[in-house]
This record gives structure tokens, sequence and C-alpha cells, in this order.
């Protein structure tokens, strides 16, 4: 992958000076363009050999590009609040939004290769790593995401020299570091590990830019002419004609002969006596405030989704989930249409600004499962996009889990007869009357597409680290009791173990 | 202040039961009102002493409002992200938006209290906690924000009986950790330092409720017949007719005779030679360079400010000033119309989310002195609005400095002549056209309002801990040089002292 980028390519001066007024007037009108559609973001990576001028690079693009919407981040140690959550967090919170161009060095590339050429980490976490970046990418490229990634490179001579004369200069001398010196003893090593890591992250949507790194004038140009290409081609499509996933549709489902779906497979008149059911939550509430404050949560988090009908209870079994929680501990997270700094960003950006640190939990009410129900069901994205989606939240839900988060995912089922019982009686109580609008009328007309999707939902979505509990919620004592069963089941099997 | 709450309030369970349906419903429909109309944001502050049931009325709250629009909010040990920025940016970053209810406990009046009451800070420190706790609140209540902020108090006696009784109960028992017991031993000192810092930040607009904490129905009554009375009067009233601050209109300087100020004052035919200039950039930009590689700079932050007319040089100064920075320092923030989320929120909040870490530099294209310039000028707040703004920027910067950011703030200026030239040259050199629009024609017309107000700004916010560097920039190599001089030899006497 790197022999063309060993050949030493050049730009003269004068070929350079010539190419650039046209070039920078090209940039900048895509650029323009880019702002005012706001129909994708663009995300450079940065990454490559020490000293083959990423930084310049990077300098002349800022300065070629309307500064005022370039967003370069360089992401170094991790704070407390990012090593308190999935390693991919903290390259989420700095996205660009559509109609922005981001520029990240070291990106999610730099620790697994750093840790591997150390041998701090094995063989196979590195293909984990590389698995958990071929998702996140085609996910982001899938979102419209204008991915281009560069790699920066110079041969094992060229990167001695190169660090050498940088270190000459009085005014550069300070860009080697003693790691940069480190990391070219093991030139070799980066490299092999390097080339196994581009080959397979090399993708139709996202291909590595492997690019000369020994002359300047070369390489900016390189980069530049790449970007702008890329950008003028992206922006000349139509809408929506972009390289979109060439992902197989997920398979969904087929309804079989006798109807049977694990929704209509419910008991639903599972029920339990007002007596028992105060005996059972009070211990349960007690069992689960116990587990919150064990020392052991402190290394864990809490993450529960609370999908269902309407009027299945949701609300009322959050709060018995609450209350047995430290005010301090928790916060319900409830799902309504995104704001603009959201629509401006790929679907799960909005959960994962919501994922609690360690000894935290987080209760959603409702989720990122609504693109794959309301949406799918409403016809609010498009049928890729709910497809692709149950391979991405079940991606989140990985790097949740791995992350040390316990999820517990709860479908609250009540029958057709009994949501109608429950709209009725919210319209005759006065303080319950705000719970109930017209949308929720029309969405019951739609209960058999409803059911499909759940059905679908839970065959895609329930997996060993992140399962679904469906629980039939007709009667709700039984339901609250259930819930914080799950709950308290799944936090000891964590934390006590 | 805690006379009355000592006396020991009860409420009837047979009351309680009679009033609650009432005031359930007129609660939720006060915040479906709030949330619909997305005028103003609430906030509760939950202080008190220990065991006086601020956790239960929060519940209580939680369970009569709709918890899908509260957020509750408990601030404890700070992070490091946290940490490295001022002290009320970790209140900032959680303010609820405006429709919704924020409840915070340990709020920012916990550390001043507490630390003053173990002898860790002194009184004068507990005076400047008050002050800049009062300059805060009342920047929130300007901005519509209702805030409530309720004192939980219990009687020393009826302190040591409740968290007697919690102890005894297994269910309860975790709620009392030996930090409640330590601090009980001091009851009077609490007592004392808490009634001192309610008496002096109990203002009209945002008065202290004090809540007899000794029995949990009449604590939650009162809480929520307060929060229900505040809600339905702010939302009767119309609006903009809310409790508008009754500070007297900033002085904002008057022209003279002459029409001599800080700007006609500037001698606009300063210059500097290519030659010079390019050695003195030279030497500049590697000064900075090194000042940005001191490793006391790791425990500051660098803010720089660039105003001035269209076409004064701003983002070519910046460039010059970026190009001496490692691009994994620095982030320049272009500040254009504010977001969905951004207008949900006081002023100020787009601003606070900006502010870098230790060790990192923020550079604003333009800043928070829009609401005196531009908004000003073409009246897109009102009137009081931008007045009280140059009150809340010192504040705001006064925070900035204290927790070592150094201050930079240019004013880059042209004379009228100047900028027509440029204006003309963008017009006629491609790859710049994107730089001019209608807007800043029309802007031009408004030269003699742009001036006034920005002698005011300059009279009102350049201060000794955020001086204003007002630059003739007719000449750009001049203005480049001088900015880069001001950021080297403020980051000097900051870091090298």
């Amino acid at each position: 992958m790197f022999e063309d980028a060993e050949l030493g390519h050049t730009l003269s001066k004068e070929d350079f000076d010539k190419q650039l007024p046209a070039l920078r007037e090209r940039l900048l009108q895509a650029q323009t363009k880019l702002l005012e559609a706001k129909r994708f973001p663009v995300l450079l990576l940065i990454n490559g050999v020490d000293g083959a001028g990423k930084g310049e690079t990077v300098n002349a693009l800022h300065e070629w590009l309307d500064p005022r919407h370039v967003q370069s981040m360089a992401f170094g140690a991790t704070s407390d609040e990012e090593r308190e959550r999935p390693a991919l967090w903290r390259f989420w919170r700095e996205l660009p939004p559509k109609g922005k161009v981001g520029i990240f060095f070291g990106n999610w590339y730099t620790a697994p290769i750093v840790r591997r050429v150390l041998g701090e980490s094995r063989k196979v976490e590195l293909e984990q790593s590389i698995s958990t970046i071929e998702h996140f990418e085609r996910m982001l490229t899938d979102e419209g995401v204008l991915l281009l990634k560069f790699w920066f490179h110079l041969s094992k001579k060229s990167q001695k020299k190169r660090l050498e004369a940088l270190s000459r200069s009085k005014r550069t001398r300070w860009r080697v570091t003693p790691q940069d010196w480190e990391n070219a003893s093991r030139y070799d090593d980066f490299r092999a590990v390097s080339e196994r890591v581009l080959r397979e992250t090399s993708t139709g949507s996202a291909p590595w830019i492997v690019v000369d790194g020994s002359d300047e004038r070369y390489r900016s140009m390189a980069v530049a002419r790449t970007l702008l290409d890329a950008l003028e081609r992206r922006l000349a499509a139509p809408p929506g004609e972009h390289e979109r996933s060439q992902a197989k549709p997920a398979p969904v489902s087929i309804r079989d002969d006798k109807g049977l779906n694990v929704l209509r497979a419910l008991d639903m008149t599972r029920k339990l006596e007002k007596k028992k059911y105060e005996e059972k939550l009070d211990a349960l509430q007690a069992r689960l405030n116990q587990l919150s404050r064990n020392p052991a949560f402190s290394q864990r988090s809490l993450i529960c989704v609370f999908e269902g009908p309407d009027a299945a209870g949701k609300g009322g079994a959050i709060r018995r989930v609450t209350r047995s929680l430290d005010a301090r501990q928790y916060r319900v997270i409830p799902v309504a249409a995104p704001t603009e700094e959201e629509r401006a960003q790929p679907y799960l950006w909005r959960f994962w600004r919501h994922v609690p640190r360690n000894g935290r939990a987080a209760i959603f009410d409702r989720s990122w499962y609504g693109r794959v129900l309301v949406e799918r069901v409403e016809g609010f994205c498009r049928d890729e996009d709910w497809r692709r989606a149950y391979a991405e939240i079940n991606d989140f839900e990985e790097q949740l889990a791995q992350s040390g988060a316990v999820l517990c995912k709860f479908w609250l089922h009540v029958s057709e007869d009994e949501q109608l019982k429950r709209f009725e009686d919210r319209k005759n109580t006065g303080f319950k009357q705000y719970k109930i609008t017209d949308e929720d009328w029309r969405n019951r007309e739609k209960w058999p597409l409803y059911e499909q999707a759940t059905c679908d939902m839970i065959d895609q979505c329930s997996t060993e680290i992140a399962p679904w509990t469906v629980i039939p919620a007709n009667d709700k004592h039984f339901a609250r009791v259930a819930v914080l069963e799950t709950i308290v089941s799944r936090l000891a099997a964590s934390i006590e173990k």
C-alpha cells in the first residue's frame, strides 16, 4: 500500500504557484455550497508516520478553506469523563455537523495501532478494534458523512532525514518529541501493523488515501485536490444519491401461518394482587437501592430503555425504578423530536450524548429504537435507514456493554383492549389528560404495523449482552415488579460476580 | 430566617389527600403550557440541612409533574474537564432549556457554604462567592429563567431525631452517611453561615423560600404550591413582562463636542514595511510557539477574541496566530447565528460551551460582544438586554481569568475608505468573493452607529483582567504584528511570572 508513497513525489514551486489560485477558488466555492446545502458533513482523518507533515498540511487546508467552518480536533489523553464511557464517545461528541468540515488527528486508529506496536494489545484485540472501526465508519458513511481518510507516509530513510532536519532548526525543534524518535526506532513494526490496519479498513465508501509526505507542496496539493474532487462529486450528485450502504437489507421476520409472534405468545393475563405487589415492590426497591450503593457500581453504569405501546405504563414503571435510586445518580431522558443540532448529526448522536458516566443511571423513556418503530411505521425515514439501524444499534449496545454499562431493555406490552380502556380513563381524569393526544389515537389504528415492527426489533436486537425483556403489562403491578426483578438480577450478576 | 421553619409545620394525611388531586392537575396544566410556549426555563435550587427531605420532595415533584420534562441534576465531585474551567462551567452545561424544569442539588451554594463551615475558606472568599452568585443569578433571571431557591430547614433537635429515625430503618439507613453526622455535629456553624448566605442572596427576583422539612406532607405540598404559584403567575404575565432586571441602565458614553473617541484617536497611518514585518512575524511566531509549549501553559488557557468592522483582517490575523500553535491545541470558533439549542438558553450559554480546557486555546472570530455591537445596532435584542450585557460580560471574563485563562481581546479597526477598497478588491478576486455579502454593504451604511457601539463597548468592558487592544488595521502587516505582540506579552506575563 505504501509503494507509491515512497517514490519521493515532488511538486515544483512553479507548478504549485500556478495551480494554487484556481484550486483555492474551487475549494471555497465547494465549501460555500456545502455550507449552504447543509446536506452532509465532511470528516477528514489525518494519520500516518511522524514527521510526514500532517500538521503543516492541515494548516494549509485551514488557510485555503474558510477556516470558520473547519474544526480540527486532536484527541490526546482521555479525560475522566471520557474514560468512564465507551471508547468512541469522545469522537461522537466532536463530530462535525452537516455543512461543516471536521479534521481529526489522533483519531480512532491511533490507539489500536500504537498499542499493538508497543505490544500492549494482542492480535485478537487489534482485530476487534478493526471490526468496531469498520462498523462505525460504515454507519458514518451510511448516515451521509463524506469520510476521507488520509495516511501520510514516509519511507524509513525519509523519516529519519525529516526528523533530523526538524531537530536542526531552532524553530521546528519542538515538533520532534522523544516519543517521535522512540516511534521511529520501531518504524518497521509501525509499518507492518499500519499496513494491515489500512488494508482491512479500506472500504468502498471510505478508502484510505496514502499520501507521500516527503514534499510539502506535493502532499498539501494532493490532499487538497482529493478533498476538492470528493466534495465536488458529492455536491453534484442528487441528494440521497450518494454512496449509500451496499449492505443487504437486514433479514426481517415473516408472519407465520398461525399469526404467531413473540407478542402474541405473551400471557397477557398475568397479574399480581395488590398486597403481594406491595411486598415484592418494597423488597425489590430496597435491593436495587442496595445494589446502586455497592462500591462496585462505581465502575459500572446502568442504562434502561423503556419502549411499548402508548399507555403501556412506561412512566409508572420508570418511577418505581427511580424511587429506589438516589436522585444524584439517575437521569430520565425523554425522547422526543430531535433538535436542530441533533438533526445535523448521525441518528445515534442524540443518544450518545446521554451515555452516563460510571456510577450513574440513564433511563430512556423511548429510545434509539424509535428508528425501527415509529420512524419505520410512519415513514419518517427511508427504508434503507431503518433496515441498517438494527446492526448499528447492536454495535452501539455492544460498545455500551464493553464499557461496563448494564443494559436493560423493556418492552411493556398491553393488549389493544387494555390500551383503549386506559385512553378512556385518561380522558376522564383531569390530571392525566395531558398524557393523551390525537397522535395516540392515530397510532392505535396502525397496531398491526407496530406489532410487526416490534417483533422484528426483538428478533434483530435481543442479544446476549443486551437482551430485550418483553413484559405483559395489562396488569401494572405485574409489569412493575417484572421490570424491577430484571434490573436487580442483571445488576447483581454484573457487580456481585 | 429560619424561625418559621422551626415551628414544626404539619399537614394531616386527610388534608393532603384532599388537596393533592387538584394540585397535580394544575401543576400538569401549567407544565404543559410551559412546554408549549417555550418562553422560559424553570430552575429549582434544592439546598438545606441534611435529613430535611430534599430527595423525597424532589421525588414527589418528579411524580406530580410530567417527569419527561424535569431534569434533576446533582453536582458531586468535579471531573477533570470541569476542574480545568471556571467554577460555574459545570452549571452552565446543565442549565435546562426553555420549556423545561431543572432541579439542581448540590449547586453553586454548596461549596462556598461547606468550605466556610469547615474553615477551608476565609470570610472574604465567602463574600466573593456570594457576589459571584448574585451576579450569576441576576443574569439568569434577567434572561428569563424562573429561578426558585428552596432551603430545607430542620431545627437542631429535629435534625438529630430525623437522622436517628432514618438510621433505625433498614430501608433508609443508607441515606445517612458518616458525612451527615459529621455535618450535624457542626449544626450551629452551618446554620450561621447558611443564614448569612441566604440573607445576602435573597433578592427580589430570586428570593429564598425556606421550607420546614420536618413533615413530609407539609414540605412537599409547600414546595409544589410555591412552584405552581410562581409558574402560573409567570405564564399569565404577557411575554417579556416578567420580573425584569431592576438594574439601572448601564452608563453609556456620550459623544463629545469634538467628536473625539477612542477609534478616531487612532493613528490609522501606522504601517510596517514588508521586510520588517516578516522579520518580526517570524520572531513573534517562534516566541508564541515556545510559550505555548511552556509546561506552565498546561495550567493556563488562552482565549482570544477578534472583533472589528467587516474586512478588517480578522481572518488573516487569526491565521498568523494559529500558525504558531500546534493544531492539537487550538480551536477557532466562528460566531454565527445561534442554533435552536442555543436560543433556548441564556445568551452567554453558547460561549460557555466553548470555554477551553487548560493547555488549550480558543480563538473567537466574533464573540459574545455581538450583543453590544450587531444586536444593539440592528435591534436584534431589546434595549435592556444589551445594556445589561456589559456587566454580564465583565462577570464572564472575570470568571475566565480567575480560572487561569489569559484573555486577549482585539478590535481591529479599519477606516471607511480602506474598508471600501477591500470590499471592491474582494469582489474582483475570485476566491475571495465568498467573503463579501449584501449584508456587508448594508452594515457599512450604519458606520456611525457601529462606531458608537464600539466605543461604548471598549469603555464598559476594557478591564484590567481583560483589556481591549484596539489596533489600527489599515495596514495588515502592522495589525498582525500588534496582535501577536499582545498575545506574546500577556501570555509571557502570565506563565513566566
